[in-house]
């Protein structure tokens, strides 16, 4: 028996070492694994792949990113804007299952975010032998409780609010760190707690400058002449804007930079204190993943391997909180989780005195 | 208010983040927190703590060990080996209360393991109002499912897995690496799976020689000329004892060091490989938190004060792999949480091809 | 005796390693130091100062940033752009010996860079009792052949190629990394090296668009489709403007940021590649000193003490790369130290195919 | 043209690093390299290497350890103990000139410490083109400043005393870490100095437990209830045996392990106080090489194989401190570099009160 595994969407620390548990899974029941390059594009004329035999996995459990490739657009593109989604033409999903057929595949893993996942569903439903392992390093995925990469996210970011804390107390300025998160505050919230951050602005509680610059003047006032903020790239202020001081609206975020130097340039005008911004950027999706993250893809690689043994196909893999198990993909796809407002993490925060900037 | 917080057993990464978040959360309470020094032993005459106003909170989320110290032994001492368990005498409960009368505390939190709980169970038996926030660094405590600390000695004991790896390879070696846990295998599996480790021997499961010569013949065949073996300070050969392929039982480990080196010498003498250890012991212990366990010490610091605030004394604050809660300090205390012999984390290890030793 | 310690400037991994080495070593000697907060301003009525003992001490090895603050700017300030040097009024120089004797010091010790050392020169000539120790992240002081900071900048440049290379590699982009480095490329050329750069654009060798995408095509042309840009904040392309291919040259910078959204947006225009830039910025100021710095930054502050033993005042420990000494500060200031065009780190990256973008 | 690559002796980080600077700059030229496996041996009949073109040396930079292996025995062994050096039978020089006539090599590099260094001299009286590359993870060679793998040794070691440090204080205890270090104390003082170690032992200046414990008296006194001594594994007791208290002298190294479990066992003894030690051994050698340390493998391996180019054989790489030269492989062998006892680093140590131990 042979199966296939591709990878698509953004990267982040964790892919390679799902798919050396799905490898050395498969191998472990006696079958070939091939290794899909540049997402199911590979799987189309001309094939490209690898054979995944353990020479080829040596040193994957470490190394950050994919070496099979990823792929954001191209003809599996089934996100059209909008949040609007696309069918697949029978054609294409055609042509894939004759590209399975002549690579011998039984099967397939699909590892990847919502994307890829819509398109393991759709081609699930049209009779394609697949299962989903789910990545996305914002931790949005409604249908799982944890996935990989996030954790690595995590600690990236708070390494660099641990260094920002040191250089920020030294000058007494403001530090603005922005970090990745386009709809859930989970890299904000995890890391500023983490890292020490006097206010945390996620895309789920819209934040006001007066707050803010209430926080700092408070920091203040009890002998901390410097202040750390943790900014999701998605936080926006009340009134959905990037609303200045001095009435300019509209185009900040195309002169300025993205919504954390928006914030540090508006803090320094209205509080006149030196504020520096740092964007993580592409920082949080490379590197070696964490011990936790290793672990979290090394039990999803042995259960997508699991399912197909079991013939389960169309479901994903999932982590409960306490366990590892499975749902259908239809029910994994498009469901966002976000960070409650009331929940124990935004409890926490505030019990300790950080400012959610509302 | 005043409140009081003491930190007990072998120290862990973490403590201080738990002292900084229940300071932190009593101070915007408008609570004063004194940090008692030496654990329990400091509420006696002459008492020895130190007020944790902001200043002292300066730096703690990132430091190891506790700048209130520990106590694994004296006159609080519960634990009389065996497993028996000693009820604190009426005087000393007695003298403890006036003690804190005498600083003013209407309340404590009291960070420790086993031994630090039990105390504070009798404490809220005797009238103390007090509650618990669970540490071991094994997380071994059946009444949380997860612990802070646990992720930090996972992640020095995965790096130095990492470091063995390409020094064993090079050398083509068999490299063992003993970790932490007596009772419980939680962090050798975790870091063995996350560290790429080929053999791990746990406590739950007693292992054969046979049976990690057998693995590291199968390496061998398949071009793999070195082998990384993970073993747990507890885990024990099949019929518990150090049996040596010689004949010879008995001392072993009072003449070899740990099991460690008892599992190194045996694999050397058997295979005729070149076999090192390596004993992690109080690295484990040591270095600055990782980001999940400051988010585990700063959600358990904001719920301890929180249980202090609703007056839900003689609880314990707990995490269920989902939300954090509590239970009451009879229920957490005196039950192992070891790792299940047919649950996920074995069976992912098998999956891969990892040889349990059995 | 007594004496006072300083640190001016932007600060860098390794300032508090200097103070404590400084106090520790005065303490040694049965001396008293005294931190003087907020530079020199702070040896003026109403002082501002915290006493050194080994209580303070606690910590700071392994801290960044420097626990006395720092000012860049203020009525010590004695550089006034474009390189030009102003002499502090006599009346200014009085009133800081005045402060010093009020404090009881008998000597200071000034760390910083070029603008604290001119004062510090400025200050002995006047007849204070003052020793020098270079601060300088970029490296590139004339009179010493290393400061502490530089290793510490490097590693935290290194780590980010480090996550850059598995995410440029998953995605086939072009990833370019802004480092510090005004004047000098020491950061860029050894992070460069140190993570695997395929090219490296620094201060000293004006770069060619031509040069830049030629190197990225040779990539393609080999089968790596990915490229890795480490382009120091000073760097300059020939001609030393922006020049864009589309004609447009002035305002850039002000409108895309530094030099190395520059260089990213150039890079993308004309080889038509997905191109990414991260500006590390301020991380590289923050954090825990590397082992190497704070080997160097206690073999420093025991040199100054040393100096002040022997009352060799106006005079800068150096490092000549094979051991400590020192200079007159006279010697010390305005003299630069850049990477030399045919020197061997620009030899042995050529060697190794590296482009310098020439 | 086609040069061969060797390494040889223990395994340190930066091997790989060298391996891939030597193979990317012959390819630079134009050369193709080939990577004998287990060192000289692989040179024999049946010839053992890989290629190394670009794809071979993939990821090699940030890898620990040699892809080619290394061999501490076996017949090209010319240490017998003793310090003494056999020379090698002209016919299996010869043999080995054969080899490399059979696999079409022009040249050769050797990368390893003493003995790979003497087997490199005698091949090149014999005829055979080859240059060395020094490797010393103690870096106690003599014939150059610095060698790589130390930089990576004395940040495991500094990493290790940081976490030592924190539960030291926690339990007031005193923590012994053994080092490597046979005849140099570099790493000892290097990591004990960075570490923030009050007692540094090293091989070059003998200790009296006399001394160790009055230090550790010495700070109880000023309210520092723990210790931290660093050990080198080469350190002994003045006259040169493992002198105990108890008076018994002799196996005790055999019955306790090394030199720092004889240390911690006879300072409990004598101070009471609860002594721990931790034996870093090989996790010095594994892990991914510093920054400093793969700039340094990059400039020796460009530097090799510019020797080549230059034809000058019989040479080996070296670093004065300030640049990359070369000398004879006669000057290179059998001269070491020890710690100098009145020199910068020793000097530093006692000017801070950290006690040798003398």
């Amino acid at each position: 028996m042979k199966i296939g595994i591709v990878t698509g969407g953004g990267d982040c620390p964790g892919l390679n070492a799902v798919i050396r548990a799905v490898a050395k899974a498969a191998t472990k029941r006696g079958w070939e694994t091939l290794g899909i390059i540049g997402s199911f594009q590979g799987l189309l004329p001309p094939q490209n792949y690898r054979v995944l035999d353990y020479k080829a996995l040596d040193g994957l459990l470490v190394r950050g990113g994919t070496i099979l490739g990823t792929a954001n657009r191209g003809i599996f593109s089934v996100k059209t804007g909008h949040g609007q989604t696309r069918q697949l033409p029978e054609s294409l999903l055609a042509e894939t299952r004759r590209g399975m057929e002549t690579l011998g595949l039984s099967a397939l893993v699909a590892v990847g975010g919502d994307g890829t996942l819509t398109i393991a569903h759709q081609m699930h439903q049209f009779g394609i032998p697949i299962v989903g392992v789910p990545k996305t390093i914002d931790n949005d995925l409604a249908a799982t409780a944890v996935t990989f990469g996030f954790d690595s996210a995590v600690a990236c970011a708070t390494d660099a609010l641990d260094r920002l804390h040191t250089t920020a107390e030294s000058h007494g300025r403001v530090m603005v760190l922005e970090v990745m998160g386009r709809y859930a505050g989970w890299i904000a919230i995890c890391a500023g707690i983490a890292g020490g951050a006097d206010v945390i602005l996620i895309p789920e509680i819209p934040f006001r400058y007066e707050s803010i610059c209430a926080a700092i003047a408070e920091r203040e006032r009890i002998g901390k002449h410097f202040t750390l903020v943790t900014v999701a790239e998605g936080a926006r202020p009340v009134g959905g804007d990037y609303v200045s001081a001095g009435g300019d609206t509209a185009q900040r975020e195309a002169r300025l930079g993205g919504i954390g130097a928006v914030v540090a340039s508006e803090i320094e005008k209205r509080t006149g204190k030196e504020t520096r911004v740092v964007v993580l950027g592409h920082l949080q999706r490379g590197g070696s993943p964490t011990n936790m993250d290793r672990v979290l893809c090394t039990l999803f690689g042995a259960k997508a391997v699991d399912l197909i043994a079991q013939g389960r196909f169309g479901e994903m893999v999932t982590h409960t909180g306490t366990s590892v198990e499975s749902v259908p993909l239809s029910e994994a796809v498009s469901r966002l989780r976000t960070v409650p407002p009331d929940g124990a993490f935004v409890q926490a925060a505030r019990a300790l005195g950080i400012s959610l900037g509302d």
